[in-house]
């Protein structure tokens, strides 16, 4: 609707991309993690980004494995949940070209591996949740799903599923 | 394609809306429950409006806590699907301003807080399914998972995350 | 865009079908199995065809149960995906009439019950993948979720949900 050469297009060339975003926070993506299996780490289905569940990779290895409440305390939970969600960055812009075809994060569900008795699995998650917010701002605020699982693939503590909607 | 005037429009307008149907029903929603942290209750994307997981809440308190197979019966864990899905009808009103932008009952994902060897989540999860199918008719009908959980966020014996296609 | 006497449509309509495909591999679909409840087996929603949690059924029964790490082995395991995800072809093929309405399988979430310390969910999803691959090619490429459950209904050692985008 707007022509190209309308002052709000150059508005908006000038406001801060994501990745700009990104560096000003001081945080770099790792490589994005390769599927263990036939599966692939994102698909495109009309305007939504969905993408596999992932695990708190860095440099192709759990950086952190064992159950809540037994094995890591809810801080290394936190941990967890924030680098599992910078590979999920590294997947969005890996398959988007850029985090700004990004409109809206519509949904981060969140397997907490916990032992018995441990229900703090909202705090753990907060680590993703909280820097989702920190980058996209109020596009960054997402429903969230929470749930304790038994085991989760390889150990890990963490496991995080995300929605994205795209342009 | 309808004319305002017709005949059929008239006639839709006064079919029963949701909110008259749940009067019918007896049912009064709860206050919507507010978010633990940095997500919001729902987000809307394209024609689906995502919920976050919803617990059993009654007067801004878990009105059951415990796992289904050792602290609840089944009829208990029933009341708690039930309550958590008047939780979620709460949260549509509040963000829809009316549930009748409501389309189709999409999908429920039903965590069910269960102890070794409990294998009856789908009669748990009822309570919310029957619910939804008795507000709701035909439109109320969806796909459902039914899944068991080492635990659930405060101990919750219950947790439903739901899809709605809106208008 | 292509007119219909086109050589393109010719060669598009003698290309195989995914019924061929199933014939070829020698692979038959079980009848579709019946929801335990009030839901449905799918909801179509826009471009997306959601089905409910589905388990390794075969004839009206469950053909594995118990835990895996426990009850089964791994191979037992990927029989069960395999399985239950041939019951989710066949609520498909029930449901639009034939599996080549499927434009591209994008989801899996795969629940796997697992005993303490199981942590190869992902092995026992493959069962499922690799079957997707098969019968569809690229466009069995999917997004994946492994989980472990601490028990699933009936106990089921795999519940598959599926996710497709279709014409």
């Amino acid at each position: 609707m707007i022509p190209d050469h309308s002052p709000f297009t150059i508005e908006h060339s000038v406001a801060m991309s994501y990745e700009q975003k990104l560096k000003e926070l001081k945080i770099e993506l790792p490589l994005p993690p390769k599927p263990l299996a036939t599966y692939v780490p994102a698909v495109q289905a009309g305007e939504l980004l969905f993408l596999s569940g992932v695990l708190p990779m860095r440099d192709g290895q759990l950086a952190f494995s064992g159950k809540l409440g037994r094995d890591l305390t809810v801080e290394q939970g936190m941990e967890s949940s924030r680098l599992a969600l910078l590979n999920v960055l590294a997947i969005a812009q890996q398959e988007l070209g850029t985090l700004d075809r990004i409109i809206r994060v519509v949904k981060v569900v969140g397997y907490v591996a916990s032992a018995e008795g441990f229900v703090q699995q909202p705090q753990v998650l907060n680590g993703a949740s909280d820097l989702l917010v920190e980058i996209f701002g109020e596009a960054g605020r997402h429903v969230r799903v929470a749930v304790g699982a038994v085991e989760l693939p390889r150990g890990a503590p963490v496991e995080i599923e995300v929605i994205f909607s795209i342009s």
